[in-house]
C-alpha cells in the first residue's frame, strides 16, 4: 500500500533531510510548538538518518543473545531556539555528522522551514551495551558516519 | 523543498489513508507502541482528511473576529485494542465518515499494518464556537464529508 | 527527601483518587488540554490504583524467567468528553472496579475539577504474557481487585 | 478534595524541588525513559517554581489586553545524560536560579534519584509579548526571582 520509502526522508550531498508535518499534538496553549517537540522531531531524523546508513536500530536492539545488545543513547545536547514552529506547517529536520569519536558520534540538527532555521541541536550519542557501558563503534560503523568525500 | 503532498496521505474512492512510522517516543517501557498513541496517530488522519476536504483546521480557528472561530473537539470515541504496533513499523492510518449530524461527525477509523487492522476507533467530533457552543454545520461543510455517491 | 506516598493517591470506600497539576505538555494550540492527555492522566491513575492493591507493574514484568512475565495491556475503552480540563486546573483521577472476569478487569475512570466530571472512560485491561496470550487473574489478583464488601 | 500545595513542590533556602513519579508514558521501548520526558519533567520543575514566586503563567498570558500578554519561552538548553530514570521510580527536579539579566533568566536544573544526578539542564528563559518581542524583566520579578542573600 504504502510507499515506506516516501516515509525515510532524503539524503543530499552533505545531509539527511526528513520532512515533517505539525500537528496538534506538537502544540502547546501558548499557540507555539511546544519546546519538547523539537526533541522528538530531531529523534525521528537521527532515526531515519541511520536507517540510511544501513543501521537499523531495533535490530541492533534485538540480537538472540543480550550480550550482544546495542542501542544508541543521547549523552548531550546545546538546543538554540531561534524562532517557533506553528500548527500545520512543514518543517525539514536537517541531520548532519559533526564528529566521530571511539564511542561517541555528534550531530549537528536543524530545524528549518522554507530553509530558515528555526532551531539547532548539536547531539552527542553514544553506543551502548545491554549492560549500560559504552561500546567502540566499529570500522563498519564509523565507515557508515562518515560522508563520502 | 518539501512536497507537502507526500506528507498529506491520499484519497481512494471510499477512505483517507495516511502512512505513519512508529518512533521510540511511540513506543514503552513494555517493548509495544503506548496506548495513547493510537489516538495522536486518529488525530494526524483526521487533521489530514479535513484538509484534504478543503477545510483547514488553523484557518477555521484564526478568523478575525472571535465570533467566527471554529474548531472541531471530540465528544466521544470507542476504542479496540487488536494488536500491537511496535517500533520501526510503518502503519496506515484509514478514515471514513460514518455519519453526519447537525453539529457531529462520527468517523470510522483504524490502524493498520500491510492491511491487518490492529486498532479501531469511533470517534464522534463536534463543531465549536469560541463561546464552547456546538455550532451548526454549513452545508458546505456537510457536503464535504459526505462521500461523492 | 520526598515522601513517595504523596504522589500515588489515595483510596477512598469506593475508589481511587489521583490528583494531577495540568502543565504545557498537556495542552494543545486551542488553550485546552489535548484528547489524548486523558488517557495519559487515566493511565497514571491505574498505575497508582494497582500499586495501592500490591501489584506491581514492573515486578510483575521483569520476572526472572520471561515465561513469567505478565503485564496489563488496555483492550477496549469507551471515551465521554464533556469539559475541557485547562493549563494549571487541579484535577482528579477517580478510579473504580466495575467487574472482573477470567482474564479482564474493567474499570471505571473519571477526571473530574472540583468534583466535577470532566470525561469519563470505562477500561477493559487484560492480563498478558510475554507471548502475547491473555493469562487467567490469580484468585489472589481477583481478590486484590474486588471492593471490600 | 485534593490539597493543591502537596503537587507544587517545596522551596528550600537554595532551590526548588518538585517531585515526579515516572509511568509508562515517560518510557520507551529501551525500557529506560524516553530522552525528551526530561523536558517536560524540568518544565513541570520550572512552572511550580514560578508559580512559588508568585507569577502565574496563565494569568500571565491571558491578559486583557493583548498588548499585556507575556510569557516566558525557552531560548537555550545545555543539557546532560548522566543516568537513566526507569519505570516506577520517584525523582525529584531541582530548580535554581543562575543569572538574571535584562530579558532573561538563567535557571539551573537537575533531575535527582535519592539525591543522585541523573541528568542536568542549564535553560535560558526569555520574556515575550504577544507580538513575539523580548520583553525587560520589571523590577518586581527581578526581585522575584532572586534569592534571597
Amino acid at each position: 500500500m504504502t510507499n515506506k520509502d516516501d516515509l525515510s526522508g532524503k539524503m543530499d550531498a552533505s545531509a539527511h533531510i526528513l520532512p515533517i508535518r505539525v500537528y496538534y499534538e506538537d502544540t502547546d496553549f501558548s499557540g507555539l510548538v511546544y519546546h519538547a517537540t523539537y526533541l522528538r522531531w530531531c529523534e525521528r531524523g537521527r532515526t531515519e538518518f541511520v536507517r540510511h546508513l544501513g543501521l537499523n536500530q531495533k535490530e541492533l536492539y534485538e540480537q538472540d543473545s543480550l550480550q550482544d545488545q546495542r542501542f544508541f543513547v543521547v549523552r548531550k545536547m546545546q538546543l538554540d531556539y531561534l524562532k517557533p514552529a506553528l500548527m500545520d506547517d512543514v518543517i525539514d529536520v536537517v541531520t548532519k555528522v559533526k564528529e566521530i569519536g571511539a564511542a561517541t558520534v555528534v550531530l549537528s540538527q536543524e530545524i528549518q522551514r522554507d530553509s530558515e532555521a528555526l532551531f539547532r541541536a548539536e547531539v552527542m550519542i553514544v553506543l551502548m551495551s545491554a549492560q549500560g557501558r559504552p561500546v567502540r563503534l566499529s570500522d563498519a560503523m564509523k565507515g557508515a558516519f562518515l560522508p563520502e568525500g
